[in-house]
């Protein structure tokens, strides 16, 4: 994929396959859930908002943080705002 | 369409057509889908909200976001702000 | 009319008649919608918000945004901030 | 009505009375309409939020903007804040 | 009673009985209506958001603005935010 | 309860036991009430943000305000950020 | 667990387990209940934010508080922003 987030964005492959539902979901608690991918790409970050996220580190965020998009090949991948990602898992090179 | 955006929003032309639907909207997750559109003109940047966009890019953003504009002719456009732009491909000239 | 708006405000005479429903509108899509209209004065712009917005101008805004003042004779106008305009078409002299 | 309002509000004496209504209001549209009076008081303006709003003013405001205030005779003021005022008429002296 | 405001709070005594009622209150109007109180003591005020409010005036406020504080023998005060205060009326000494 | 709140939090030991419900509550008035207890600890107070509130303070909050925190003997206190106090009585020494 | 947290954030392992739910919680009271668990890791402090919590302190939260994250062993922690911790105790070495 081709895309270059905007400024202060991140665009991620997540790691799980995304579960389907339809209708309305009662989580087992209150607490909300995580999701993770691996960062492909950043679009810089915001002044007074940077952040230690690089291109190859596994992110977590929120699980339904932010929004979907699909390349031609019907691939899915999430672009979501550097803010919003919890924390990474970096390998040691 | 000769329309000039205000200071921090985009026109754009969607690629793809608008889905029709009468009533509530069941999404099959609770991820926010995107969608996408050329950049047809930018109405200039907010001070410390400067973007890497230009007019030829394809936008994506979130799939309910910003507003439709229709010209004479019924024709759709979207105008949406800057920053709620999630990224852009751009061909190499 | 010879209301004169607020600092960041402008007042437009609308270019369609306003739809009339009573009750609940089932909207054929979640994508919000513009009117146009006529811009007939600007009450002056806040600092950092300027906008190239001028009387004469056909002015574009969400279809619900702004408040409808009415004048004796029963004619309806909107008064609308100006960071609420989406973009505007001008007629070259 | 002897009272002074708070920096940054205005005291207003409503031009039409205010219709009554028991229960849910279906409006015919979903634009907001407005209301007008006469500007009796202005506690000063905040810095940075000076308006051209002088005292024998008509003022226009969101219909239910504002909060009514009575005096003894059970006559009803609106005291609202001045940034909430659309736009004023004044005759010229 | 003894409550010294924390600064930017004011201490009333209300001049009105409150109202009770079980259950939803379908008001006649949309319109925010006001009660009124003396003024008893004030936290002082925050930097920028000096009020004219002085111990001894009498003070409007909307309906169920600010918190109920009952003292030993079981009456009733408020302590509402002097920035939620709409006006004055003092008398002259 | 050795717990050190952090910056701009107090902890209190409220004065009466918490009552307990099932189910909804209709208040006898929209009047939001208030609860009282001894300041224990304060975390420091933020910039800007300095209150007269001392250790020992007897401190009014709104009813529901503020986090409840158990300590091992089950025995309840709240932690509530300090903007959130609305007054304290202090007993001269 | 190899998280790193994002800055002004917290990695947490709780310290008790979190109790399972379907359906609707009705609370004995309408306050606010806390959880507790033990500091791993802290991305560092934002600007002007600047808390006292270290790893190992025990740090309390509102019981919902931050969002959690799963090890591949399947066991869980809570990503929480520093500012939304109420107070820690911490062991005198």
């Amino acid at each position: 994929m081709n895309l270059k987030p905007t400024l202060g964005r991140v665009l991620i492959k997540r790691c799980e396959p995304e579960t389907k539902s339809g209708g309305i979901i009662i989580p087992e608690t209150a607490q909300e859930k995580s999701a993770k991918g691996q960062v492909l790409a950043i679009g810089g970050f915001e002044k007074d908002k940077e952040f230690d996220i690089k291109a190859g580190d596994i992110a977590y965020f929120a699980k339904w943080g932010g929004t979907e998009i699909k390349d031609e090949s019907g691939e899915a991948y999430i672009v979501i705002k550097a803010d919003e990602i919890l924390g990474v898992e970096r390998k040691e090179s």
